[in-house]
């Protein structure tokens, strides 16, 4: 919760000085973590809750709601009036009375720590992460900003072939790297409570009669998971991930991480990924999504330079 | 600015649960002053000075507007949650930022207050001030909630007849008593940067031809100034009174002392008022309301009871 | 019918003096009723049923519609306009159309009624009724406006001790008195097409893998059935009743007559209230609210006075 | 007014079942008055002066907007509900309350009348009058709806050519008809004020240094008068005229009465124009239209029949 | 798609013209297509399949979606500026991106045509094609235009009894003509997956107890199917005709054509109808109209005026 | 022209990919230049004037309106659906309608153009070019993205001293490069009619009774020319250049070219400023800036690398 603080911090002052022609709202990118711990440091979580607000688990609507309605009055052209000094500080009361005041001198395990000497304590490299993504409406080995609303900071990614996102991936997880993993998760294929996000190859024949009757009558989920049965997924190429990229089919949902690899019956691969939403009751919470899955529905991976291939990190010299 | 900071408290606080049906905004009755020193105490200006957002006069646009964008985000029906207990917090973070954070222990010509014990210095009587008000749609000698916006808080006021109501304003005035005086300001007759405010006896006699062209071509305060110059203002009945109130002419603006009466050369009376904006650069931000002024344009005034002649003290059993 | 038509010109009328900030819907408070029968008397349903819209049943949703429309239109602030003199007539031409005119003189089992002959015929002593709630936000044996949206007419009720407010209900309807009751009904809880209303104590134990997938499936109702199959019911104190009010959980729904009490098998205590709705095809209309749904969800009681215990009568001076 | 009262409901009624996809505002057009007569007869002034809302001169901005809202209430999409049988006369009991209820016998000079008895009485044979314009994208001497905004009846007109649209008018005025006059007034050449409207012919010289200057700094109406001193008006084409209405510069505005035709020194022609608005102070509310001005801004007129020269009304087949 | 073309052409012309007082939709009417092969004439689908937006089927919301916004902004008054003489070119622009760009000649089984040479070798008499309806509303036997939001164009029918109106239906598809048919489709007696259309008589007997809760239960369309099994559908008079029509129930949705006439098992008679959605599965995207729906739910019928029974053609002087 | 066009394709298409989370309007950052340049090409104004709308001189307000309008409804997420593959083209036919098709091939001084073809010819490095500004929310010698709405693109500037700035502007201009300039010009002290832009130093002293009101009662135009005649200009200082830019004062308004220095008849230092705007009437549309306007009022420059100081240049490593 204390990334979350500052990044509205930050995103507050930036939204004001963009006069509101930028995304304010909960979502955000990778790059959020490393700038708010470069700028300010870091805070653990038992330092930090944030739950100031009478419940239990993280509901940031109510604050989602007020944060957004406070900037727009603020930039609200019809005011024409000079901006006063106190904005900022009104919308930190805002944070403090949610969240709960930034702590400036905080324990933990027994050491008193600032947010910086915390995030010094760590031993991070912070630069050492690159974002690394795929797409074909950049040049490839350029670094490029990534066009989606959540990434309100800016951050740019390098733009690799897709074979080598994925090879990245795979060498940064063989070789025991968490990776970052910014994803689609609104697609009818993201199946977190059965535990695993596939993307079906497309029904190819056509349904006459009975046969078409019964399959429009099905829920969409039931549609997947007769799809699933057969169990063959879709060949990502670069076109087809660029257009639905294109199209708004994919788009900038969530941020997890994937933190293994695993095989099924069939011998097709599953990257592991740990998601911070509330358990699915199932795998504690993670769930496995197929490399299909991942080929087409990845905006970015954020991995440690170290865990890029010698090949690729020479074309990209870094 | 303390009396502006614990009113907005409470009025969010009665804002939200009314879920938006009431007016929030800068406005507010006398009773806001004695609900506030009653509930919370007084505070004097040096030692809340609310001047906290970098400029040297009270300016509240961007305040209001950013207040009122709060509470219509807490009570925003789409919203469809429940309302979390950190949101009157978050508020008063606000108030905090742009007008300070309430004292609770102040130092005022050398010795040391609460608010409360800084009220209770003072030695004022606060039940004994009672507001006065005349109007035809509500019985005479009740008590009754006058139906303007700013009265959010739902004062009650005695209902006198018109020329009773001017009687409590000419005896309080008399006996060295300053009246509160809640007045419409908007008016073409109400010249504050002249120093005065009056109502003229509207146009009787029918302009034709060039004269009517001419009068036609005026601006509306050239209008004013040339019906001024015959100075015969019009006789104010209970009915255009009341007319004026039902149909939105008359409208509740502003709140102001009166501090004594003066007449002119002709030997009509007027009130001098004391006025809280930036001085007029005539009488030090005074000015003069002719009688029928004040009888015409007078949403209430609150008065010390003592300040009431008995006959009508009487009447109301006060 | 005729307390909907005079309400709705009541609340027209402070709806533009108020400038539009008040809530202006079709809900009430049982105060409403009171106000209409001192100042216009009362008409019986057969002489003035409403209905003259082309439906049989009572359906406001477009007359609703249409009056809102209206007077958002009279107080609309862009027109900067005198209000002309006959706006209300207006807003009394549209109700005459939808619900008819007012009856000026009607038959009534043989004989003819003004509303105020018809009023005084039925002998109510109308100012012997009064409110009582309980909330912590307020002293209590004090009176208060309860502030929720459809108390536009600014009712006062007796604020009492949580388990006082049950004992006047109990005395009220032991001695054969019918409780007015202003409740809230959107709860999962209110049952009405089962024919009760309950609150089930919330779900104590964690659950874990597939139980809480199971749990997690089921529908809000279905979870509530299986919740009252075990049957303890929440217990209700002061605080989560005051909290329930506070984010808006309880709201101010509906007002309906409670007129028993009756005992389950278990022995526990459900009052019996009678609802206009349409029948709930189990006991015709009438449903059964158990004793802690009526401490938690009660807004406020409208009883006579001799209804109140004689000790409680004396706590507040009645 | 009674025309006006008529024309609401009628206007009222289409729009509902044209689910508001139409203009329902104040404006019409002559047809209008046709309509009403021929479906509900006529009533003169004195019978139905409309003026129930406590002002002496007409101001229709509440009524105005009391109906839009009414009639949009009506239409709102998201009710989704069937329409009642009562909406029309809601809506007729608003008319009924700011302008009267429709008289449905009344005395005038000494004799009683119905609406349908008054108008037979005239002896106007209503078909007999037609409506003339003359635009470039309908074919000339075929009848075709204009396509104004005020048009919300569907009124036909006769596409002439424009020397022969002036024809008629000349040839009506000179031999005494009224001639209905359709035209824009919001251009910077109708000075009603003045008693003038013209169409100044463009300023072609460029101007330079210091006279660009003066030129600039002027107002609109000082540059236009600046520019009648020299008094040459523009030469109206057929294609300048279609440009005007194409592009938002000629709109359909108002309706007026051509009574005349006047010559000035220089020998320019200019009709003499009968105009509801309140008087001018100079010719008694007439004011004079150049031949230009005609040419240039005018929608429609209607005229009896008779008054068509006999070899443009046999192209027509009149 | 290339009537779609001209008629959204000709339709932004208007409503421009009418500054927005139209629909301005993807809806139309049948007049549409005879005005658009009247002054562009026609272009088969094959020369013109107007899917050029990267999908196989026809989905026009994200096309509605940008002519809308665009002619919204030509016609907002705020701007109050001159239009430009390329806001046309501009829509044209966007039809030619999304269904391609006009063709002014295109090859026909082996032949070559423009627009207007492929219509005339069609040799269609499109003068030859009335509309018929039937309300009250009308006089019958006139010409009216009918009011509903898709007749942007004015089309004109003519009004005649019900019985006349079914009358030419049958003698049309009797003797061969297929019939335009726009109806109402959002019906919940539209069952079109089922492959059928009928209006059940509303239950008549008063369920109760369980019978009710049953009842209540089911989902509408469930209620349908039930009603179905009776099959005792409702009779139809002009007044429930109309009544249906007046409040909004009786919607214009759809154009389709009758193109046969067929009897159940019971001897109900059922019109056959032609649909350009996808197909239903059932009967290749036809279905089956029985005649109480055509009598209750037909907006107009479009015919050959050669397929009018001599005696109706003798009334309306066709 | 051919720069704007090439702008606004490339702006819709991040807007798009933004949903619609940035700056969509006419204004844009000197980079937008650098970029077409480099990605399409230049056409000189004569082979591409842009003016196919019916207009001498440019006026974009209805092509921004449409423009906007229609990005609006693709990116509206209420829609929900993919966006389809041939938005972008129906963007460009609205640029094609307006401004005209792109020039494949143009000449120019009788010889044959591409766009890039062109621009090779002009033989600009388009790389040389580097954006220069001086604020203190970020640190210095380092580049950062100028927070302002038209930067839509994410133009980086080098942060220098407010000196440093101010002597890369002298060192260009004395060495005869032009400068192009980001300029605010709705300050009060910019008076273009005039012929200069200038900063008052405020006010110091306290102003009095009369002094006071005549002063009050001036047009701010006429306060303004007042304290010129005193000449003392504000001494500009980065703490209120950047305090006005946090207060919303200084806004990103408009791009000129700084060609030249002049000092006027006291020794002060004026800009001497090309603008594109139609003529001032007073030094063909050149106008003077003084040096504190220009130190408080700069956005950015944009230079040429050859023009910075060695030791400047240094210190960025360029």
């Amino acid at each position: 919760m204390w990334i979350v603080r500052q990044t509205y911090i930050d995103k507050a002052e930036k939204f004001v000085r963009m006069h509101g022609n930028m995304e304010f709202a909960a979502g955000g990118s990778f790059e959020d973590v490393f700038s708010v711990a470069k700028k300010y440091g870091l805070v653990p979580e038992e330092a930090y809750p944030g739950l100031n607000y009478g419940l239990d688990n993280h509901d940031h609507s109510e604050l989602d709601a007020v944060l957004r309605a406070y900037v727009d009055a603020i930039v609200k052209p019809a005011r024409g009036k000079k901006l006063t000094t106190a904005w900022l500080n009104g919308l930190k009361g805002i944070l403090d009375a949610y969240l709960g005041p930034a702590p400036e001198l905080f324990t933990y395990n027994g050491r008193q720590y600032t947010p910086e000497s915390f995030r010094d304590m760590l031993g991070l490299q912070l630069d050492d992460y690159v974002s690394i993504s795929s797409f074909t409406h950049h040049p490839y080995y350029t670094e490029f900003v990534i066009e989606v609303p959540d990434n309100w900071i800016g951050a740019a990614s390098w733009n690799l072939l897709l074979e080598e996102m994925m090879a990245v991936l795979d060498n940064a997880v063989d070789n025991g790297y968490t990776v970052a993993w910014g994803a689609d998760v609104s697609e009818s294929g993201f199946l977190y409570r059965k535990g695993y996000a596939v993307v079906p190859a497309e029904q190819e024949e056509t349904l006459e009669g009975t046969e078409l009757s019964r399959w429009v009558a099905l829920s969409p989920e039931s549609r997947m998971l007769e799809l699933l049965e057969e169990k063959s997924e879709l060949t990502v190429t670069p076109e087809i991930r660029q257009l639905a990229y294109d199209n708004y089919e994919t788009t900038d949902d969530h941020g997890m991480l994937i933190t293994g690899i695993a095989t099924d019956q069939r011998g097709d691969t599953f990257y592991k990924v740990k998601n911070s939403w509330t358990s699915n009751g199932i795998y504690d919470g993670y769930f496995y999504a197929s490399r299909p899955f991942v080929e087409y529905k990845t905006l970015n991976i954020v991995v440690h330079k170290d865990a890029i291939p010698d090949a690729i990190r020479a074309k990209i010299g870094l």
